[in-house]
């Protein structure tokens, strides 16, 4: 067993457990959390499978957070749908500093795999989530389809959404992002996450994890949808820059089956996200059940 | 304007408005959620009105709990009704010892009148909740329909529908509780409470707020809708004795339309209000249009 299962916790018909791991990937404990829809408890018994989303989650969160107040489980226990909300970080690497921003080192971990000292000792995000995670998970979850992963995520975790999801084409079956940081080469919140990453020459780098830069390469049909609020601080502070991302697909001709929603009044918080989970979960259910 | 409005927040496509006001039972500054149904907005053009359904929170909440994590906003939307999370308690009013326990004092006024010295100060939320909050709002927000009121709540709060409820007929439509305190006069937090708040020997004052002495006594028709987790600990621990208010109810022959369900494996969190949330604002529903 490489989980071990700290909580069960009954939600919507199914059961959220509330999961812990050693990682390699991370060097260090990772908490999770897996919501099992009822589905998958039937699924058990007649051997089929549940297909899995996966939640990134924003700066300074947990899986918790969204677990909570993402109100996911609502639509994804309809669905038949089973959803992991991963850490955002490494967790007590004892690196100095990690703990001093918000914005920066634990909690912030943005996704990437750090090639700078002394970050590069765990914080390797991207690996995490794209391989070290899954492998484990649909080793030890038999019932959790491998074969049927969509991705979504808020603000960092919108980003993480988005760069995963063009990094790897085939690997998602669809994606979506809440209030993503689209463009984080050009915002301070990226800027000075990738500066501490990857240092402030390895521009490479910076653009390998920037959803608008990915976007100019990707081949083929871009279905995805996107949601920002008109009263998010962050979006008005220029820290998400939605429409960078969307003109660049649209130089690209991968705009057609882009929906960018600008949602009048709604700010950055879970209430924004709670409102229109339901309407992620069934972009995400119509790819996975396609 | 008797409320300031700190916060407003876009939530369901309507707003959850953080308000604060000078109470005068209470003694301070009370702070509460209100959230406003997208018909309230509408309704303000036709000068009709929404209904109201009054939230009561648990031990150590404030209305921000709910507001986040029980998913009222949801069905509440949908259906338009607005909803009201009140604070548990005066906050800040230094009596000595006030804030020493999660179960009494700050974060537990029980929703009596203190008549014990020296929480008579200010621990006065039966008043609060039943004449001088509502009727305050009801004068300040013209959109808000105060002859159409229903109650529900959560633990302590669910304590609190249920003996405001059957201690005011006809002042709320209807009434439903989560995991309630259901006799407290025969459990220790109830016990703890009442003394504190009442004194040992008022035992008269103890009956008058508990739901299960209550019933008794109900005159008419009663339905209810109550749901309580098998999982959860404060049941298993004798905190909640649901089965003792539904055994009063059968022996004063009130019982025919009392639905008492036990949801199989929930606990006492907000995972499980969450899930049952839109049962309850349907229940309320039913009879605010009805």
């Amino acid at each position: 067993m490489a989980f071990t299962t700290n909580a069960t916790i009954a939600s919507f018909g199914g059961k959220l457990l509330k999961l812990s791991h050693e990682a390699k990937s991370t060097s260090c404990k990772m908490a999770l959390n897996l919501y099992l829809p009822p589905q998958a408890f039937q699924a058990q018994k007649t051997t089929s499978k549940v297909p899995v989303l996966f939640y990134l989650s924003g700066l300074t969160c947990t899986g918790d957070n969204c677990s909570e107040k993402g109100f996911f489980q609502h639509k994804a226990s309809e669905k038949g749908i089973a959803v992991v909300y991963p850490d955002t970080s490494p967790r007590g690497l004892n690196i100095q500093g990690e703990d001093d921003a918000y914005d920066f080192g634990s909690g912030a971990g943005f996704y990437v795999d750090a090639t700078k000292e002394p970050y590069n000792k765990g914080y390797n995000m991207y690996t995490y989530i794209t391989k070290e995670l899954p492998e484990t998970l649909f080793k030890e979850f038999d019932v959790l389809d491998g074969n049927r992963v969509s991705i979504t995520g808020h603000s960092m975790g919108g980003h993480g959404a988005l760069t995963l999801f063009l990094k790897n084409p085939g690997m998602y079956k669809s994606c979506s992002a809440f209030a993503p940081i689209s463009n984080p080469i050009n915002c301070p919140w990226g800027q000075k996450a990738f500066k501490g990453y990857f240092g402030e020459e390895n521009q490479g780098k910076w653009k390998e994890h920037d959803a608008t830069e990915l976007v100019k390469q990707w081949k083929g049909h871009l279905h995805l949808l996107i949601d920002v609020g008109t009263g998010d601080n962050f979006y008005k502070q220029g820290q998400l820059l939605p429409e960078n991302f969307l003109a660049a697909a649209k130089e690209a001709g991968n705009d057609k089956d882009i929906r960018l929603r600008f949602q009048q009044d709604y700010d950055h918080s879970y209430y924004f996200m709670a409102t229109f989970a339901d309407d992620h979960v069934e972009h995400a259910a119509k790819a996975l059940f396609a």
